[in-house]
């Protein structure tokens, strides 16, 4: 908690009301604990939020035993918001969405949302992006600051922090969903992680929480660095192919995201960018190559294109 | 196979000997296979070396009649290699040790040797590495080309490779250590993985496969950057922590572990290079930090030094 909030990022946050949202679950619950506890020292005042999604019922009871509880914990100020979520893109992505929704209305103005991922949400997150195998970020897990949001128990196992609620006299609520094997995220919650503890004999959900850390800082790392080359090779409308040539083929691809991301071309899939990326590191006279969105990417002379559908040729000789 | 061999960097082996590693099972007959009818078309000869561990009764028996499908295949060179693994560091470490020493000693002056991991291979190792925690290295796998060695099939299932064999009226060995549970890998294919698949519903081996070409690739470009970096801000003495500061964590992390390494200090661990580089990073005025093998590293006038235990200060006067 103090490590993150004294962080050297968090510095805009210094002084400003603490939001927590709480879901009335053993983690959310702990957080409000240790930050009511951290605020006390710092006269900062809390504010607790509750979001009720009304997807179960009782759902009502739940939250006002929540919000009891954050009142009893120290908020000086404790909100129920209830959502309904519009089902669109499935039940959980619509729950998530309508919940941050509710947080950021209810924020005081500039302040931090503390949110009650651990260790273990952490884990699962990056199994999941392990499945989709789509690079560094989809394995970098979720950030400790991230906008408005701040993730202090990213590094607190779940264990931990039902311990905490369990000598603090709390009364966490169990969700019935995180037991429900139709969630993907319970099943490697409750089947693949406890296998993978046992074949490799302990240490994974810290192993993949650290994995996650490290590809994400890669990845800052890398996105930072293409960000230079592309402005020292390519402008609004041209690539300089020769000068991007020179360097490493995942900054290239990098650099080519980014440039045609900002011509307007829909987002690019791995091998599509690797397709791109051979008219600059694999170079042998081909024509060009298709895009999404009726795009197409050439080189001439050296220089990278972006051509729309069958029009390139007069599009390109009106630009000059 | 085509894909490798015709690849600029395996440019170096064109025209030369290929050699076949072959134990027998279903991945390097296919292998064995799929190598001769690529070397036909190019007139290449194809020597095969079948490895005797010797650690399982009748291994013998196998090891001949591996080598005479070599033979029925084409190669025109066959080695039976017995090693004896000395079992230091785990039987299966022992082996894999014998193994490769072995395939060196008998590849012709300048070939490359040809092993038969699979992309289901690949992916245990991702998973491996993923319980190590120890970033994109760890998760990268194993290359498709490396020194002596290449792997064509790194994207080829081993279901591919037993249809394969069935096709080609090949008799593949079963090796019984492939289902043994007392193997971390074993575990990983029979039971880790097909319940994963199950979870994520498919794809993971490829997803895994990928992942680690994603991350091989970016740990290529973050080492190359690195090496640039280190290059401006350090000479073997000394090393400018002002200008490193300037560069992102995960390349300022990598710097120093290279630089750190050329002054002979120990394998650093993540943690240690983390609190060497709050050095450069968060620098409040605070003395050194002790480093494996009795090295200090310290920063005076925003220069970092390495220093040998307590005689750090005369050592370092005596330098100039």
């Amino acid at each position: 908690m103090r490590r993150l909030l004294d962080s050297e990022p968090a510095a805009r946050y210094r002084g400003l009301p603490l939001v927590v949202a709480c879901s009335g679950g053993p983690d959310s619950l702990a957080l409000a604990a240790a930050t009511t506890h951290f605020a006390r020292h710092r006269n900062v005042p809390v504010h607790g939020v509750v979001v009720d999604h009304g997807l179960q019922p009782g759902s009502d009871r739940v939250a006002s035993d929540a919000a009891a509880q954050l009142t009893g914990l120290g908020c000086v100020e404790v909100d129920v918001a209830r959502v309904e979520p519009d089902g669109v893109g499935g039940a959980e992505a619509a729950a998530r969405r309508a919940r941050y929704e509710a947080l950021r209305l209810r924020r005081p103005e500039g302040s931090p949302v503390l949110l009650g991922h651990t260790l273990d949400d952490q884990a699962e997150t990056v199994l999941l992006g392990l499945g989709r195998g789509s690079g560094a970020r989809s394995l970098a897990g979720m950030r400790p600051l991230d906008g408005p949001w701040a993730r202090p128990f990213l590094g607190v196992t779940r264990r931990t922090t039902e311990q905490a609620c369990e000598e603090l006299g709390l009364r966490p609520w169990r969700d019935p969903h995180n037991t429900d094997p139709a969630f993907t995220r319970v099943r490697l919650r409750a089947e693949v992680l406890p296998l993978l503890e046992e074949v490799l004999q302990g240490g994974v959900a810290e192993a993949l929480s650290r994995t996650a850390v490290q590809l994400r800082e890669d990845a800052d790392a890398l996105d930072a660095v293409a960000a230079g080359i592309r402005e020292r090779v390519a402008d609004s409308r041209a690539l300089d192919a020769r000068s991007l040539a020179e360097h490493p083929p995942a900054l290239r691809r990098r650099v080519l995201r980014d440039w045609l991301s900002g011509q307007g071309v829909p987002e690019l899939s791995d091998a599509h960018l690797r397709a791109a990326d051979a008219l600059v590191g694999d170079w042998r006279g081909q024509g060009g190559h298709a895009l999404p969105g009726n795009f197409a990417l050439v080189r001439r002379r050296g220089t990278l294109l972006v051509e729309c559908g069958g029009r390139g040729t007069e599009q390109r000789s009106s630009d000059g």
